[in-house]
């Protein structure tokens, strides 16, 4: 089956805006753009998703095969985006089955706010097996976190959005940032399967946002048995890692962090030498 | 008509969990709990909520207030929470109108995830008058900056919650911590229809999260003309808070703080002295 024909719609990331600050002096900054993409499945009128705006094809494929809509892009015909119109027109090959009724159940999840989630992502965890012999050492998540921290990007020009990134080992293969960091995973979820070869290397999961169940989910449901995160987990974040099997990695920053889950899976070739016990906390939850 | 009769259920908000750090040893950590709490509405299956569960009592309340699903507090006769189920009953007096159909359509909205919004929050916008004698003197802004700074919370002990907080002027009527902030701010609307007097002061609005547009509209539906927040703020949130004559203030953290829209609600009566300009960011999106 041929991959999915996608436009490759593009718009301002950023806008300029007046601000007075603490001295009662106009300034101009930048913030994120924040837009909305109604999607659209063979005409019908599914969702409206906020969005940065990057990757608009990527992120409508990605959300549909983490909804579990689809269960591959070749399901996909065409995703043609428009901004003009806000709209992201979907054809499917073959249409999708009982839609109506897999979207009728609506959870409300943590994701910071009271993230949407059709049908019962939940009930795919024991299906999820993560091979045994993905890890990561502890010299590569040290690289992983440092290669955040180089990247140019849109939060250090404006801020107030999530980035999230999948690497192959300590190799970053794409770097996503969004309005809603649960749009940067599905962009990564939809970018994934376009890819004809990826290199070797197991797959590591870096996001700022905080590692909720839904997080966790999505990330095994690609095949990431490794996530790591600046921020901390969610109580059920960190009961889905568990039965998953997933290696859930937070309060990354420089050489600190906390391994909540199967540090089996960590090889911990690159301890720093002792010092005084100082933990860091991020200064927002995230 | 009398007040709602509420329930006072309650559940430990932390949880202990063994971590492995970066020199490989085990510690104890608490992680802020998460719970799920499906609300029925008459006997009919509504929505699962994922909370803290501090005060799901007020949350559920909120919730449909928020959602618009009632006008006000006295349209419930009842709200029985049971964590051991974790179901939220709700008994109204007289049924909601065309459920169904109100909670049909669906808009996913930033809140750091998918958000999920029932009908059409953004058509309420111009309905909204917010009066123009509401203001906040710079003083006033930081006392509550500094009355959240001080205050002993989930985040400290546990991290990865959003709290959100009710002044009035600058005297704090409620502070509300929980793993989605929408379900802070839902709280908080929950709770303040239940007062039966409030003192004097104009409504304050303080968010550890992001200005979403959602946030903003929440606000401006609870008659708060002034919002105050650690972190940014998204485009359609400046654009909605422009749009309903709300003050948007971001970045607040120590004397800093950018305003977005309508500084003329903000009186600047304690203008700090000119400094090197250095201005800070949150590390962390949220």
């Amino acid at each position: 089956m041929p991959l999915p024909h996608l436009t490759q719609a593009r718009a301002p990331l950023t806008r300029e805006v007046e601000v007075m600050n603490q001295h009662g002096e106009r300034e101009t900054i930048s913030i994120p753009a924040e837009r909305d993409l109604t999607v659209y499945v063979d005409k019908r009128e599914l969702v409206t998703l906020m969005t940065l705006g990057a990757h608009p094809e990527w992120l409508v494929l990605g959300y549909l095969l983490n909804q579990r809509l689809i269960a591959s892009a070749d399901e996909i015909e065409s995703i043609t985006v428009d901004w003009d119109v806000g709209a992201a027109s979907v054809k499917t090959r073959h249409g999708i089955d009982h839609i109506e009724e897999r979207t009728s159940k609506r959870v409300v999840t943590t994701g910071c706010g009271q993230g949407s989630v059709f049908g019962n992502l939940m009930d795919e965890i024991d299906s999820i097996q993560l091979p045994a012999s993905m890890v990561l050492r502890q010299s590569q998540l040290y690289a992983i976190v440092n290669a955040i921290r180089l990247k140019e990007s849109t939060y250090k020009s404006a801020g107030s959005v999530h980035a999230c990134a999948l690497f192959l080992g300590e190799d970053l293969q794409l770097f996503v940032e969004d309005v809603g960091r649960h749009n940067a995973v599905d962009t990564i979820a939809g970018w994934m399967p376009l890819q004809t070869s990826l290199p070797q290397g197991d797959k590591i999961f870096y996001t700022t946002g905080r590692l909720t169940s839904e997080m966790v989910i999505k990330s095994a449901q690609m095949g990431v048995a490794v996530v790591v995160s600046r921020s901390g987990i969610t109580q059920m974040g960190l009961d889905v890692a568990q039965r998953v099997g997933l290696c859930a990695i937070g309060r990354a920053t420089n050489k600190h962090f906390l391994c909540y889950t199967h540090p089996e899976r960590l090889v911990l070739d690159a301890v720093p030498p002792a010092a005084p016990a100082v933990r860091e906390r991020a200064a927002s939850p995230s």
